[in-house]
């Protein structure tokens, strides 16, 4: 991983956070290998596995109402906080395959759990592809035998390249993170591209780290962490069937982060920026996306700022003219008055890239040349104001989001994801 | 208007109604002008006028929070049951345009109803064009002159063009309808392309009779109209500040439609075919739209249906793949789910073109080839199945959609609009 992985002014790297190039935390392996699901001998299975008999582990899954098999059988059959190995495909969802669906998500964690010599409980199972489609279980075995052979504590790369499907370029990195109590790496590697708008949970996103976690501070972080980044970007506003975020400690630093310690903190301040990170990363592999815009909406209530805040970065009238360079906050003022109906006239203020547009509800005279180049740039803030009687009652929210452009339209057409 | 204005198998022609060509209903006038908002001496300005004092007429109006100048003006500073002429320019939006834009739209109002004599609150008011722009009036006084100049019964084609902005066709129709009592006439002019999810109310439409109808009358049927037509389309899920529908009776036919008459129930049939079928051209045109849906969603609870409809009809994953005729039927299964949080595992059943493909949740065998000839055709219908536990607690409901394409994206991220 290159020196500038926070290349972004929406993620800041934190002071005591330093690139570790490549390579898991202690206690970890990776591998990848070709299982028959892509076909054609492509790479399509990730296998990563931490030693540690007792790590700790923490879990995050989409909410749909339609569930994949792999999400099932994390979500009721792993060994809460207990997991310590991953198996994970691209190619196919294993989504709305009923019953087979299930007994192949289950196979998959059997023969890898039998391969590590491990309880089928500790192996967790992710899947990404098509919907729909029945996951060909021929060559698991021969694949997971393949992946448990070539497993290494330098995989990380092999096993991010194998749970990629539409996106363009990786998303992984490998942190040294300096607490007080020593330095302890802290490693992920995510995929996602479309199907994005993670609520409660995200696309697939595997986190390892060698410091030494109790299950409720795993929990702690890993919860608040994902609400602050993957929670707040949206691609196309589409919720996954198969969203999952683990994060797995193994200890193997020596490291110990005590709850409620400074090191907790530090350890929580370097996975938010890891996690925000990968998720702008995602935002900016939004199936095309040429430029990303950051919306922050601030009101009286929580929920108003969210629905706002939502519906302009779902806009496809928004997304286009931000993919256009085109900085038509009409647009804007459009999707608030959708998100606010019945609440005519509204006095809301509109800000792009900090230059004034709309106040109170009206154009306000601005620089049309000063705009024109700030919305040319690659990342696009917006801010809303709404109004706020109550000075005590103020909530802000914000939400990442991927443009609309010709490649998002080429892909979603013309392949089937 | 060619002989098949019924082009849907959506939109059936009741028997008692037959295509008129053009002109208006009895008692009716019409012409454009250019009134330089657009500029360069483009046409972009419309002006409908019934010459019965005592016409009755209904409106719906959008219920966004941001709206239109046009709108206020409308719904707060017009006789109830009252309108009797309408002036509408394309172009320019008036919204977000604050007191600047309603003096704007009072000025459309008062120089029209100087020149044809009216009272102010007689005369609505619409625009269609840009939001947040400054409404250019400089042009409007002698706009209008020449439009209430070139008044005429026939005016309806011109009427119709002058309220177009992305429109690829003109969207009206002049029926006949034989009732009891007499053969009315029905017309109406509608536009519409983009930022087009009505919700209570809907884009712009002006409706004519030359029936005698109560107030009463006119506002149960259009409400009930509208709510089955305008209110039930999509092109991009984005409601506008202007949405306006307009129906004015001039009663100069001298058929009276009495309350709860027959004559009620076959002018309410006349009237929801043509509001229906002008509803259906706006999804067509959605914009580059090369394909357009219909989701017939059936489940336990008004609300389920209608969220999961909405969800399906605007996920731009549903609307890419129809537009490249693929009979992705994953991404249906995956807008549920996201409409419908923490129902897993749920039991859902889809059909695309009446052709089975998962039941209970789960694919089901079935015919690629005749699914793949069905999903290229230019009608596609979606039907979903929801469990329903009470047989006697059954609900239905429907979303026309337009598809995603290029041309959309092109449109918008190239042009202000």
């Amino acid at each position: 991983m290159s020196h500038d992985f926070f290349a972004s002014r929406w993620a800041q790297r934190p002071a005591h956070v330093t690139d570790g190039g490549h390579g898991l935390p202690a206690g970890f392996r990776a591998a990848a290998a070709a299982a028959g699901i892509k076909g054609d001998g492509a790479i399509d299975l990730g296998l990563l596995v931490c030693d540690a008999e007792d790590a700790v582990s923490a879990a995050r899954y989409t909410r749909s109402g339609v569930l994949a098999a792999p999400v099932l059988v994390c979500r009721d059959e792993t060994i809460p906080n207990g997991i310590r190995a991953v198996v994970a495909n691209s190619g196919n969802a294993n989504a709305a395959t009923g019953r087979a669906g299930i007994e192949a998500a289950r196979a998959m964690q059997e023969i890898t759990a039998q391969a590590l010599d491990a309880e089928p409980g500790a192996v967790a199972v992710a899947s990404t592809g098509v919907i729909g489609a029945p996951l060909p279980t021929a060559g698991l075995q021969a694949g997971i035998a393949d992946a448990v052979a070539a497993l290494d504590a330098g995989g990380d790369e092999d096993f991010n390249e194998a749970i990629m499907t539409t996106d363009a370029f990786a998303k992984r990195a490998s942190l040294d993170v300096r607490l007080a109590s020593g330095t302890v790496r802290l490693s992920a590697q995510a995929k996602g591209a479309g199907m994005i708008e993670p609520a409660f949970a995200t696309m697939l996103c595997f986190v390892q780290t060698d410091a030494a976690l109790e299950p409720e501070t795993a929990e702690l972080l890993l919860s608040v962490c994902v609400k602050r980044s993957f929670d707040r970007i949206s691609v196309d506003g589409q919720l996954s069937t198969n969203d999952t975020v683990i994060l797995i400690c193994s200890g193997a630093s020596g490291v110990r982060v005590a709850p409620e310690s400074e090191d907790e903190l530090r350890f929580g301040e370097a996975l938010d920026a890891l996690l925000r990170m990968l998720a702008i990363m995602i935002v900016r592999d939004g199936e095309g996306s040429k430029r990303i815009g950051r919306v922050v909406v601030r009101g009286a209530s929580g929920e108003v700022v969210e629905r706002c805040a939502r519906s302009i970065a779902n806009s496809p009238l928004v997304k286009t003219a931000l993919h256009g360079a085109d900085p038509n906050w009409g647009r804007i003022a459009q999707a608030v008055g959708q998100a606010l109906p019945g609440s005519a006239p509204l006095m809301l203020d509109i800000a792009i890239e900090g230059i004034a547009v709309c106040a109170g509800g009206v154009a306000v005279p601005y620089d049309r040349d000063a705009l024109n180049v700030a919305a040319a740039g690659l990342e696009i803030e917006y801010e809303v104001g709404l109004p706020i009687s109550d000075p005590t009652q103020r909530f802000e929210t914000e939400v990442l989001f991927s443009d609309l452009g010709h490649e998002y339209v080429t892909i979603n057409a013309e392949y089937t994801t």
